[in-house]
C-alpha cells in the first residue's frame, strides 16, 4: 500500500500506473467478468425454477472477485457501492468518475459477450439477463431497489470502511448478501441493486423500459445507508454526530 | 471495547451513546433487516419448490448481519438468543429487556416494508411471510421449535460465549445453522426459532393462530440450552458444577 | 489443553470429567443434533425434488457442531471417523469404544425426537429417515459407501491429523464434503458415510434392510483412507515409510 | 517448505520422495477424488430440475480438495489450471507434463469407478458424466469453455501466485468459482473447465463427440488469464510491463 517515493520517469509510471491506471483497469475487468457470469446465469435459468441459480451465481462470483480484486482496486464493480464508499469516507473524490464509467464500461463488455455465447433463442427468452420493471408495479419495484441496496451498501461500509466492524470476511459477506437479496426480492424488481449490472444487457439486449429503476432505487438505497452510518451506526472516526 | 474513562459532559454523552444507546438502536436496525429479508423470501418463494430458497435467505443474511454487528451489540436480533447468552454470562441484565423490544419493534418495521413492498397478492397467498402452526399439530410444533432453538442457541453459546470453543467463525457457523435447521423442521412448524421474527409478521398481517407456540418453543429451547451449557459442556470458568 | 495437575480430589475430579467424561457427552450430544437435524431435513424433503436439501442440512450442521465442539472431543460424531482418526494417530485407543457406544447412543436419541417430532404419515413415508439399500444393488451401494467415505474419511485425516495439511478451517471442509457426496451418491445408497447415523433411524423406524451396508462400507472406507494417508500422502511424521 | 539438505542416502529418497514423488501421486489422487464426486453428481441428477446439484458438488469438493492438497502439490487437478500457473511463475517446468499426465491418470480411475458404482441405465442416460457438444453450437460452446477457463484460472492465478493478492481463502474462491460458472454455462457447454474432467469419463464412457472442445476452450482460456496477469494485472513482480 505504501508507494516508496522513487527517482527517476520509470519509478513515477509505474507509481501512476498502480495507483490510478490499474485500479480503474480492475474495475472495468472485473465488473465484465461479474456481468459475463450474472447474465448467463440468469439466461441459463430459463428451465429451472425459482431464483436460487442466479442467486447463488451472482452471490458466490461476486464475494470470488471482491476478494482477489479488493487489495487492487477494492473491489466494488458497482456505482451505487463506489458512491457509498466514497461518502462514507473509504476512497478519493478522484477516482469516483472513473470508476462508474470503468463499471459501465465492463458491464457492456460482459453483457456482450452473453450474447455471442448463448443461442439467440434463450438470449430472447430472457431479454439477456436485463432488468425488466413491469410499469404496473414500478413504485413497488423502485422500493424493493431502495430497501435490497440499502442491505447491500450497509454490508459493504460496515465491514470495509467502519473501523469497528470491518473484517476480512467482507467479501465473502458482500457476496451472501447479494444471493440473499436476490431470493429476498427477485420476484419484485429483479434486484439488482447495481445500476452497472443493469445498464450492460440493457445495451446488449436493447431493453429499456423503466430502466431508470436501477439507477434512482440504487442510488437512493446508498444514500440512505450513508445517512444511517453517518449518523447512528459509524464508529467515532466515521460517525459525524454524538461524537 | 475499553471505553476511555475521560472528563467532560461530551466525551460522557458519547460513552452513553455507545455504550447502551447505539447497540439497541444496532438490534432494531439489524432484525428489521433481518425480518425484512426473511419475510420478502419466503413471500417471493410462492411458486418454487421445497425450503431452500427461504432457509438459504434467512441463514446467509442472519450469519452477515451478526459478523457485522456482532462487533457493536453482540449481533443477536433474536429475543431467545438474548435470553441463552444473558442466562450464560455473556450479556449484563441491564441490556436484555431493552433488547428484546429493540427486537420486536425492528421486527415490526422490516415486515411492514414487505407489505408495501410485495404486490397484495403474492402477500396474502403467503400469509405475509407469518407463522401459522395448525392447530392438530401444534404439540409437534412446539416440540419442533423448541429442538431447534436449542440447536441454535447451543450454536450462538458454545460459539460466541463459552471460551473453550468459542471462534471467530461463530457468525457464519450461526447462519448456516438456521438454514440447516429450516430445512429440517420447516415443514413441521415453520422452523421460526425467533419470536421477534414471527411476532413482526404477525402484527403487519395480523396472523394470530397459534402465535404463542413461536413464543414458548424458543424460549423453552434457550433454557434447555442454557441447562446443558451450564450443567455439562461449559468450560471451567462457564459450567456451575463439576468445576 | 494442558491440564495443570495440581493438588486435591476436587481437582482430579474436574480432570477426570474434563479429559474423558465430558468429550464422551459431547459426541453422545453432538451425536444426536446431527442424527436429528439430518433424519429431519429427510422427512421434511418428501416433496422436493433432488437431494440438494438433505445434501445442505447434513453438511451445514455437521461442519458447524465439528467446528464448536472440536475443541472438546475432536467432533467426531461418526464411528468411521473416529476408527480412521485413531488409526492415524490422531486420538487414543482409550477412548475409541467409549467415543463409538456414545456416537449409537446420541444416533438413538436424536432418531427418536423426530419420530415424536414429525406428523407419522411423513414419518413413515420416508422410513424416518433411514437407509434401506435394495437387495438388488447391494454391491454397488457397498461399493457406494466405502467411495464416499473414503471422501469423507481422507478430508477428515488430512484437514485435522496430518500436519503438513492441516487447516483450521477443516470442519467447514469436512461439512462441504458431505454435502458434495450426498449430491455425488445419494441416488445409490443414500451417502450415508456413517454407521451411526444409519443405526439411530434404523432403530427408530424399525428398519434393518441390508443394515450391515452402512457399516462395511464406511469401516472400509476408513481402512482404505488409512492406507492411503499410512503409506503415500502423509507427510515424515505420519507415514510409515519412505521416510 | 524447506527441506533440510541433510547427508545419507535415506533422506536424499525422502526428499525425492516428497518434492517429486508425492505432488505427482497426490495431482492423480485428488483428480480421481475430484472426478468421481464430479461425474456421481451428474449421473445421479438426472432427476433433477436445473444445474443446481452438480454446480454445488463440483465446486465444494475442488475448493475442499484445494484446501487439503494445496501444501503438497498445489492442488490443481487440472491441466489448464497448471498451464496457467506455470505461464504466470507458480510453478517449476519439470513438474507441468507429469502433473497433467498424472491428473489424466486420475480423471481416468475417477470416471471408471463411477461407471462400476452407478446402474448402467442412469449411467447410459447421463453419458457417464461425459460433455458432449453439440456440432450445430460447437463455436460458441467453445467460446463457454475459453470465458469459463478465464475466469477461474483468473481466480487462481490472483488468489495463488500474484502477491498482492494472494489470499488463504483462495481453495474456497477456486471452488465456488466453479460452482459460479457451472451455473452460468452449464447450458451452453456443460462448463468443463478442465481437460481432465472431460477426457476420464470420455474415456469411460468411450464419448468423443466434439471432445477437442474441451482441451481447446480451456487452453485458451488458460492463455487469456496469463496475458491478463502478466501485462495488465500483475503485482510489480509478476508483471513483465510498466514495471
Amino acid at each position: 500500500q505504501a508507494v516508496e517515493a522513487g527517482g527517476g520517469t520509470m519509478k513515477k509510471r509505474r507509481c501512476m500506473y498502480e495507483v490510478h491506471v490499474q485500479p480503474c483497469l480492475v474495475e472495468m475487468f472485473g465488473t465484465s467478468l461479474f456481468v459475463f457470469v450474472g447474465c448467463a446465469a440468469v439466461i441459463g435459468n430459463v428451465e429451472a425454477p425459482g431464483a436460487i441459480q442466479p442467486a447463488v451465481a451472482h452471490g458466490l462470483i461476486l464475494g470470488v472477485l471482491v476478494m482477489l480484486f479488493g487489495q487492487i482496486s477494492g473491489g466494488h464493480f458497482n456505482p451505487a457501492v463506489s458512491l457509498s464508499i466514497y461518502l462514507c469516507g473509504g476512497m478519493e473524490l478522484l477516482l469516483l468518475l472513473p470508476y462508474i464509467l470503468a463499471q459501465m464500461a465492463g458491464a457492456m463488455i460482459g453483457a456482450t459477450i452473453t450474447k455471442v455465447m448463448y443461442p439467440s433463442g434463450m438470449y430472447v427468452a430472457s431479454l439477456g439477463g436485463a432488468f425488466n420493471a413491469t410499469t404496473a408495479d414500478v413504485g413497488k419495484s423502485t422500493l424493493a431497489e431502495v430497501m435490497m441496496t440499502l442491505v447491500l451498501t450497509i454490508v459493504v461500509c460496515m465491514g470495509t470502511v467502519n473501523r469497528k466492524s470491518r473484517t476480512p470476511w467482507a467479501p465473502f459477506c458482500i457476496g451472501l448478501t447479494v444471493t440473499a437479496c436476490v431470493l429476498a426480492g427477485g420476484s419484485v424488481s429483479g434486484a439488482c441493486m447495481n445500476p452497472a449490472r443493469a445498464f450492460g444487457p440493457a445495451v446488449a439486449a436493447n431493453q429499456w423500459n423503466n430502466h431508470w429503476v436501477y439507477w434512482v432505487g440504487p442510488t437512493c438505497g446508498a444514500l440512505l445507508t450513508v445517512s444511517f452510518i453517518r449518523l447512528l451506526f459509524g464508529d467515532q472516526r466515521t460517525r459525524v454526530v454524538l461524537k
